[in-house]
């Protein structure tokens, strides 16, 4: 089977983990990152066997720091079938130029609008319109944390009304520069956020509003998911629900913070202390007639990794059946239902 | 004209602001506050020119400081008319056999339970039925403020629906031991956090649960709340109808985080840098059919104090008219509609 060939533009927080999970799949393979800087994450990106490219006018500076630059980044792209665009939020959308002159399949991340691909992407709620698309935008942490849940409860339940806040990390832990230190910020101070128009980017039918807080935590953000359904349940339906989603995983034992979801996570050997999954505390669900109330925790640095797999696997036509995708990338990644949390 | 005799029994966040409080009152007065140690708040409470009282059996410890109690608290109580009991959660459930023997009129903190007063006060809700009431709890912060936006609303529009989430300070600003470094935690995980039963106990007509997130900060909490109306209304008629309850301010001007409010109220020289309104801001009102959602600022340390003042004024029959003591206490404490936020 001939593997399709990925290009990884942009190697922070999103790129090295795309990379490294495509890494992991047997039908795709990582043809190189870009780095426009040589400083210590390219070393690392080096150090794990990954080719590098740069910006043509950077190369110099990375042979100069004694780590050539395999060529640059738009050769890169033309040795690739798909370019998965790392880049800040703002910046992906000044390389769609690019990518139009070299006519090369594209993935975006949540940073950038819904305009910029036409289609936005979660694995569980749409992988089969992605089949064989060009354009894509895997939506951010937090929207593919809701429209996880969503979609599964909309399917067996019928949704009638989400109404979500969203306590935000304030920055990754590498970022050592931003921040509030001892504050509660709204953010923004107009409601809704953009959280809640962004998962009808993926789930249109759904009346959803969101508010979000930043508070000074770096890793993982909780969702207050409060929603309205269409049929009358229990506690012990939503949870019956929520475990057919192999991308939900349920914590308890004594479990009350992200920094103890973290630790299992280290303890566990995940590579880069990483959840993939929304983490669900099954006993926080809380029903009120036809509606019900719960907690999730969402992994900002993880959480879409393996929906852009998925979305490789549909834009290059590799698997057109979602399950079947989403069960692969799951066993590739590591994911497991086996946590003791 | 003899002023209410008061005694405040512990002195810590709450306890030094409502001596200040009374001080600052011309129909009551501090007989004493008390100490348990005598550590670097007594000393401040010293040179405050308050008189400490000190468990009979740590009389000798005060002596020994250079600080000698002016008595027993058996002492100060049997001098008294009303005492505040300012002592940690739970503690004052112990004291109340003390305050029976004696026969003194007291008023309880919200982390005392209901049952321990049989009834629970705010001023802008139930101030006429605390008058001449010999037992009072004054609710918590959280409570306190949700009960002020609630009730101003449910005299205008009718409320039909609150749903209120919160983000918690972790720990006081002196509370050095305590508290989340770097993590979001759940405050409990059962839902719905005990803020919406709380509510109830001042407003039990209203349908309400809350959620509660402990953060890394140290000064004031944020709701968001979600409120459900019986009457059509704009983003302007709810501004209008906040704008008339003297215990709620609105913030504006750029500021988008606790941290900046606090600012504001250090450059204005209050002291301590109290805030003893809600802080509610306007740009945050979105209404949804006859559901709106907004933002507010609670300050944990100032937002019960006036609502003690109100208190006592209620029980020692000082005044019978809520509004006129509301009035009354603002004047006194310094709240002002000037503040340039």
């Amino acid at each position: 089977m001939v593997k399709a060939k990925i290009a990884v533009n942009g190697y922070g927080t999103i790129g090295k983990r795309v990379a490294d999970g495509v890494r992991a799949q047997d039908d795709m393979e990582v043809v190189g990152v870009s780095k426009t800087k040589p400083n210590y994450e390219a070393a690392v990106a080096r150090k794990l066997g990954y080719d590098i490219y740069a910006p043509a006018e950077n190369m110099g500076a990375f042979e100069k720091a004694g780590m050539p630059a395999a060529g640059s980044i738009e050769e890169m792209l033309e040795k690739s079938d798909l370019v998965v665009d790392c880049t800040p939020g703002g910046v992906g959308e000044s390389n769609k130029p690019l990518y139009e002159k070299i006519g090369i399949k594209t993935i975006w991340q949540g940073g950038e609008s819904h305009t910029i691909a036409g289609f936005s992407f979660n694995a569980a709620s749409n992988y089969e319109q992605a089949v064989g698309r060009n354009l894509v935008r895997v939506v951010s942490c937090n929207t593919t944390g809701l429209c996880r849940a969503i979609s599964t409860i909309d399917r067996a339940l019928g949704v009638n009304k989400v109404r979500a806040n969203i306590a935000r990390r304030a920055v990754d832990p590498n970022d050592i520069k931003k921040g509030p230190v001892d504050a509660i910020v709204l953010d923004p101070v107009k409601l809704p956020s953009h959280h809640g128009p962004d998962v009808r980017s993926v789930l249109p039918q759904i009346n959803i509003t969101t508010a979000a807080l930043k508070v000074p935590t770096t890793e993982m953000h909780i969702h207050t998911v409060n929603m309205e359904v269409n049929s009358d349940c229990t506690a012990e339906d939503i949870k019956k629900i929520f475990s057919s989603e192999s991308r939900i995983r349920f914590v308890g034992n004594g479990i009350t913070a992200t920094s103890e979801i973290m630790e299992v996570a280290r303890d566990l050997g995940h590579r880069r202390s990483d959840v993939w999954e929304n983490c669900i505390w099954p006993e926080s669900i809380a029903v009120n007639d036809r509606e019900f109330t719960y907690f999730q925790a969402i992994h900002q640095e993880a959480v879409t990794i393996p929906e852009n797999i998925d979305a490789i696997r549909a834009m290059m036509q590799l698997e057109t059946d979602g399950a079947k995708s989403i069960e692969k990338t799951n066993k590739a990644l590591g994911l497991s239902n086996d946590w003791i949390m």
